[in-house]
């Protein structure tokens, strides 16, 4: 006869339509009752809407019944905030206060090197009107959802993702709000979408110390920040003002990561500084956190990411910025 | 005897104190009587503080009882607002939507050109949380000023700069403002400050397209959009964005301006690109306005930029940049 835990684990193949990722990833399993040859499971209904949730309600029979000794089965759905099913164990900003010094590639890559080592890993993208990680990951169409919560896109290698570019008719249209509308947006990504169990929340923030990093960092509670900078010093400048914001806000740097650090001449190999010589180190001092890597300018990366496929980089850095990382957290 | 017209030439050699610009080209002369061996010269108080205004009534005095036939001399300050004494003929605002792909870099070429070939330029830095237009230009110190207005700082070629990296303690100091508080900075750099006479006001703004360059398109008299952006299409959707902003707002493109377009070896002399091909053909067409220039990835112009000495850059490229931008005004 099986237990609740098999019951359990076959409902963790159990993949939600529009979101494909587990009943039990997505913490939508509420309850699971044995008694005689009956199981009763109970699901939250939040970001469903009435078509999956009756096939959903078939499928989840079908597979119980399937099970050693069970004859029946009731599934039960009931109402749920998705804000309290979220259940994620940390949420970590990569910021860096000047633009286009890598954030979202940085946000990027440290989520596809942890969910490469088996976490369950989310991206937040709150940059409003810059939004770039759907385009690197490939991404496109309208997330799935309901009146009660939206389900995050997932990418090629399972990572959430939820960005205001999924929402937009086109991925050019502009979004011309200001900043009350902003951090509305963002506080609605943290509270309405059906992020699910998740060891890692990561949330790409926009360039600047205005709006949307300080709604960030007043509503949702951050673990951490990671600084991202570039060895330009007029760069490292501004980068120092994110470090002072956080510092003001009372939250942890947990490291700093450099990023078009040098080039590798591709004729002779020989390595080139083209913004000047590396600031990992003061930059470093001066954030009072580890170095947790050093990424080059790379053609294959820019391409990677026009590409949509910034799943498939992989490197030495790469391994080693995700070890410094873990340690780090 | 000296001529009225001879006096307003005497006048543009007198610097003022904290500006190092002359008092007509701060069109701080409102009026000039000549009644026999006696001129009466009347200037604007704005900006002037009282030790400032008993130095110029000194300074003006001597230069004009220096001048043939010229016997007395009496001096008078009326009041009148920064606003009403500015007097600038194009409003030219320096956008990309993206951050990091060289904003702050074009419009200080572009100032660089334009005052190269004899205009009166000044830049008003608009990005309040992320500013690089002083470090660029190597100014530190405080603006000059007084109840009544702000002096702008000048570079050493002479053009007029307000940033907040001005006004702040220390260059690195965080400014964690919500939208409000910085559209009313930007409205005070337009207003409050001393711009004078001039034939191009360049507007650096900020990546994105919510508060801050709203505030920009709205309250400023712009003559019209310069568009900057990188070869890699990640960025490009970004700019894209940009470009949609300008079109509803109905402010007209007058160029575009690719950055970053290639590298040049510094072993064999081949030109390579290093974030994807240019998307300068397409960008032109989507913006509906001509490309003014490309400029390559130069570790040169990053240290120049670093070490506050971009005054000093000049190329081919830039030359016929500037043409292109004039032509296009």
């Amino acid at each position: 006869m099986a237990t609740e835990e098999q019951i359990r684990e076959s409902l963790d193949e159990v993949l939600v339509p529009g979101a494909m990722r587990s009943l039990v990833k997505l913490n939508l399993v509420r309850d699971i009752v044995l008694s005689d040859e009956k199981a009763t499971v109970t699901l939250a209904s939040a970001a469903l809407n009435p078509q999956t949730q009756d096939w959903l309600k078939a499928k989840v029979a079908e597979v119980i019944t399937g099970l050693d000794g069970i004859k029946e089965a009731e599934i039960n759905f009931v109402e749920a905030s998705t804000k309290e099913l979220n259940d994620i164990r940390n949420v970590v900003a990569i910021m860096s206060g000047k633009g286009g010094v890598g954030k979202s590639l940085m946000t990027s890559l440290t989520a596809l090197s942890l969910a490469r080592r088996g976490y369950e890993v989310g991206i937040l993208d709150a940059d409003i009107t810059g939004p770039s990680i759907p385009r690197m990951f490939g991404i496109v169409g309208r997330p799935a959802g309901s009146e009660t919560g939206i389900m995050p896109a997932l990418s090629k290698v399972g990572i959430e993702i939820m960005s205001i570019n999924l929402l937009l008719p086109h991925e050019d249209d502009a979004v011309i709000w200001r900043g009350p509308l902003i951090g509305k947006v963002i506080t609605q990504f943290w509270e309405d979408v059906l992020w699910g169990k998740l060891d890692y929340l990561l949330v790409d923030l926009p360039p600047g110390t205005a709006d949307a990093p300080l709604t960030v960092m007043q509503t949702l509670p951050l673990s951490g920040i990671i600084i991202t900078f570039t060895p330009q010093e007029l760069a490292a400048m501004v980068v120092r003002k994110a470090v002072q914001m956080a510092q003001k806000m009372n939250i942890p740097i947990k490291g700093v990561v450099e990023n078009m650090s040098y080039f590798i001449l591709p004729d002779s190999g020989k390595r080139i500084e083209l913004f000047g010589s590396s600031k990992a180190q003061k930059m470093a001092i001066d954030a009072g956190a580890p170095l947790l890597g050093q990424f080059p300018v790379d053609p294959e990366i820019a391409k990677l990411c026009d590409d949509g496929n910034i799943e498939r980089y992989d490197s030495e850095e790469l391994n080693s910025f995700a070890d410094a990382f873990l340690k780090a957290m």
